[in-house]
């Protein structure tokens, strides 16, 4: 059986270190390349959506995250100018400092103060809704 | 540009009614023709996940549903025997008894008491999941 076409998928990380910091990349690529994004990707055929997070995330900045736990799933029509594409969200946060290097896809990979950032697409609603859901973990 | 093939895009819905039962359909067609499942089907390009789910039930049971929550994403990659099918899950509560009435690629739709339910697929899972966040949202 064919099956029928759908939304391309893909997924995004938001990664927090234990200083309070986000993993960010710069695109190197358009659409919106040099902005500073999640590091994301699309999901392979054959390969789960936890498991496409776990690769971009080490593809893309040389980190590896190990437990993940869902932050939402994306998809309006408009939100990536390529088509429509479907992200399912991550989130963790890492215990010990770790330095990002630079991998495929990307201009830089940086740990960023959550002060006062600018995302490509609509990764400041996902990075919003992962920072609450942190302040919940928190208070418990 | 063109976009990567991924995982095909679907949603289920897990219906409560206001006595404890939950909304399943019998399967139409294979796979697992004729076993009961969750209302759903795949999601099409240009809609929102959260809008084909509605769509999903209302085609196959005539119930409309509002809000819905998010259960979860599952993507295991044997989860359906037609291919690797991301399904993208959500729940809701009804507050008034509704009537359903069969609609397309369904035998029956009804409700059903959940305590002893064999389902298709990964349907089952999803169904715990859902059942445990009810379980919190009661507690509150």
């Amino acid at each position: 059986m064919t099956l029928p076409r759908t939304p391309a998928l893909a997924t995004d990380c938001v990664v927090f270190d234990p200083l309070g910091r986000v993993l960010l990349i710069r695109r190197g690529h358009e659409p919106c390349a040099g902005k500073h994004a999640l590091p994301g990707g699309f999901v392979k055929i054959g390969e789960t959506v936890a498991s496409a997070c776990r690769r971009e995330v080490k593809e893309e900045t040389g980190i590896e995250v190990a437990e993940i736990s869902l932050v939402g799933v994306y998809s309006d029509i408009d939100r990536d100018p390529r088509g429509h594409i479907v992200s399912v969200a991550f989130m963790t946060e890492l215990t010990n400092e770790t330095s990002p290097r630079v991998g495929s896809d990307a201009r830089s990979a940086e740990w960023v103060d959550m002060g006062d950032i600018d995302l490509a697409f609509d990764h400041a609603l996902i990075f919003a809704h992962a920072k609450a859901k942190l302040r919940i973990k928190d208070a418990r």
